[in-house]
């Protein structure tokens, strides 16, 4: 194999072919049984690394898994045999700039890592995805991840106005930069975000940033059924634009009240948290337009407060949710999203498709903009049960395509959800789709499998 | 010419061959001299027209120009000579959904009319070019249009979540929906945004709303200097992010206090206008931060209003400085954008090139973004300045190029800024286009000899 040019054109380190060290970069989260064995992993230390390693790849025509922190919980990371992974992890450069309010990242850095280190000149960057403390924000990009504060601030592709990547044939592009403003041109940027490693490998990121966000006020609400809690959702957004509205049932109440102790009320169908940002004492004035919504919807209890450290013990709680239900079993985990009126069918749908095939699922959202994490819980020992589960998981995606919604609200297709793509685009948004990868990756290098 | 079967296969009156109608149709406000005459106007009564007439343009390779209102400044709805101009104008459908807080539109409405359809609603669509009482929302998305509020709020693109396309071949695409989260497949409702119909033809959009912007607070602060106006611009967006922070120099101040008589400083060499939407008092504390910033500056005068109607008095001079500049002589209108920090050295460059070429620039910008529109004034009929005028229109955006900004900011590339478009984006980054432009219109037929 010509592995050694490749070796030879890098940084000492940089490629790894360490059988033992191979296998920790064969999966991500998605925990693919069916990953390949890579040939070698890239460990890029830099713009010139990737562009050299897709050089090295293109001419030869061996696949290149692009890998952040492998966090994805849809195997758009699942290593290829025979091919390379080309991680980010190494790649950690920031430059702040608070006057245009833009930071300058390499994709290696972790999400929480460009949080603090831009909090440091009082500025935000808004996506929180639940795993901010370990997924990369080149990552992010790559599959437009959301969070909780999307429902007013909206998603990773609205902060991103300029970047670096890489072609599939090394080829180094520069497209946009540090102005709120730019028509020069197709909005090459915003495609490359989201593209999940297909169209070219992101090795830096211009973000635009907020000034930091003001303290939030906190509501939690909880609810004897479903019905009741989905009604007090539509009616808070109804009124008001909160900045988080997160949506747990009875099983991750449960789930989480086990492990953390806080006295959640373990009787309750479904919890609502909601919080405000709005300035001074507007966010208390919206907490009790909140409170009022939940209590008029036949609220067990609405609990308020200002205290933004007690609020963020429920928000974190609500982000515990899914390492708490893993106790009960190994997790699929679904991320469909339906416009929000439609939100109540798919709870109670995703309910009887539990009922069904007979497995547990339950059920956290991002209620405020209808993206639900339903998460099956199944026992991979236990053949009967784990297809079970996995016939869940796909009559969950049919549940939302037919309710208007989408496979994935923001952790991307991956491998894992692309044999339900078609069914939710429709065979010439397919077709478009492989126009556009054919003609930006005529060799079909990059991240074969994933979406495609 | 088969002509007749497009005729044919249209709803009555679709298709207009009467030359004196033509001509109406030949330029938009670029006021290209070198424009064409079009075969045939086709006004679409809604999406299976485009459809019909990309169809038949497809095969017959004749090119095809979208237009919407017309208003577009860069020559993007030029004719060409033996080609179609397919007009949205007719296509003015709306439905409101408060509930997702979305409005799907047809893209012949004018964005002023969606505006007034969602504020019935108590909802608001944010962009604001200048010219929205004229321009359409098709417009709008074709040309990643910005405004007055995007300091604050963004552009067109942060507002697109979904849309109906037809692509050259007259294949109808729907792309994404109601739903602020989707990470399903690549970014192509995206890619549309900012193509100037060299992709596809919008034929719907879903747009996101917001909730009804709060009553504005108005800070007007004039200065003796230009740099002292620079120095309150970043001061002012240093501390806070106005709803709007806009500029005029002297001549503009000058052009609009002679047609309006509102009683503006004559003597200045800047005037601001910076408002404020947070709500309640907060408005008038970030109207105190920037009267204080202008102060500290050095303003001449700073006056400060909590009247809505007095501040949209300002807003509405503002808007009006095209217009009244264009009374001094033909306009050749820029859109240049830099970095924030770099406003103060493209100010000054501007006016270097105006004395270098012998013409008079007025320089009026959304400031607060680094979104500069020079007006450069000319006599068409003195040939000469008419050509030191186009020297000085190249010349300023070699300059925003040569300051890290951007050829456009909001008006878009098409026919009259092409030429500098590589200098902008590079060869990779036109090769890049190109291909993408090949891959989605092999013929070449949508709106040839915009942006490529």
């Amino acid at each position: 194999m010509e592995l050694h040019d490749l070796i030879d054109g890098l940084p000492d380190g940089a490629v790894v072919t360490d059988p033992d060290l191979l296998a920790s970069y064969r999966q991500d989260w998605a925990r693919d049984p069916d990953a390949g064995t890579p040939l070698a992993v890239v460990r890029a230390t830099g713009t010139d690394d990737v562009a050299a390693t897709l050089r090295w790849a293109h001419e030869r025509r061996i696949p290149v898994v692009p890998r952040g922190a492998g966090s994805g919980l849809s195997g758009g990371a699942t290593a290829v045999d025979g091919g390379l992974v080309l991680s980010t992890e190494r790649m950690r450069a920031i430059a702040i700039d608070p006057v245009t309010r833009t930071a300058v990242v390499q994709p290696g850095l972790l999400n929480a890592e460009v949080k603090r280190a831009v909090a440091e000149h009082g500025l935000w960057y808004p996506p929180d995805p639940s795993s901010f403390e370990i997924c990369s924000i080149g990552g992010n990009a790559a599959t437009n991840a959301g969070g909780l504060c999307c429902v007013k601030y909206g998603v990773t592709t609205d902060y991103v106005l300029g970047m670096e990547v890489v072609l599939a044939d090394g080829t180094v592009l520069r497209l946009g930069g540090p102005r709120l403003k730019d028509s020069a041109g197709l909005s090459l940027t915003k495609l490359f975000v989201g593209s999940e490693g297909t169209l070219g490998i992101i090795t830096e990121l211009t973000l635009r940033l907020l000034p930091a966000q003001p303290p939030q006020s906190t509501v939690v609400a909880t609810f004897a059924s479903l019905s009741a809690a989905v009604d007090a959702i539509l009616a808070i957004t109804g009124e008001l634009r909160p900045s988080m509205l997160e949506f747990m049932d009875s099983v991750s109440i449960n789930a989480v009240e086990d492990e953390l102790r806080m006295g959640l009320d373990r009787e309750a169908a479904a919890l609502l948290v909601a919080r405000s940002d709005a300035p001074g004492e507007f966010a208390r004035r919206e907490a009790e337009i909140m409170v009022a919504a939940c209590e008029k919807a036949g609220a067990a209890e609405v609990f308020h407060t200002e205290d933004p450290e007690e609020g963020e013990a429920f928000t974190a709680a609500r982000r515990f949710a899914i390492p708490a239900v893993q106790k009960l079993g190994t997790l699929l985990l679904e991320d469909v999203g339906v416009p929000l009126p439609r939100l109540g069918d798919l709870v109670t749908g995703v309910a009887a498709i539990a009922e069904r095939n007979d497995v547990m699922v339950s059920v956290i959202a991002h209620a405020g903009d209808g993206n639900t994490h339903p998460l099956i819980v199944h026992d991979p020992d236990d053949a009967a049960m784990t297809e079970r589960a996995h016939r869940a998981f796909g009559e969950i995606m049919d549940l939302a395509i037919a309710l208007g919604g989408t496979i994935t609200g923001e952790h991307g297709v991956g491998r894992l959800k692309k044999a339900w793509l078609p069914d939710q685009l429709g065979a010439d948004v397919m077709a478009l789709t492989h126009r556009i990868k054919d003609a930006l990756d005529p060799n079909g290098i990059l991240n074969p499998g994933a979406i495609l």
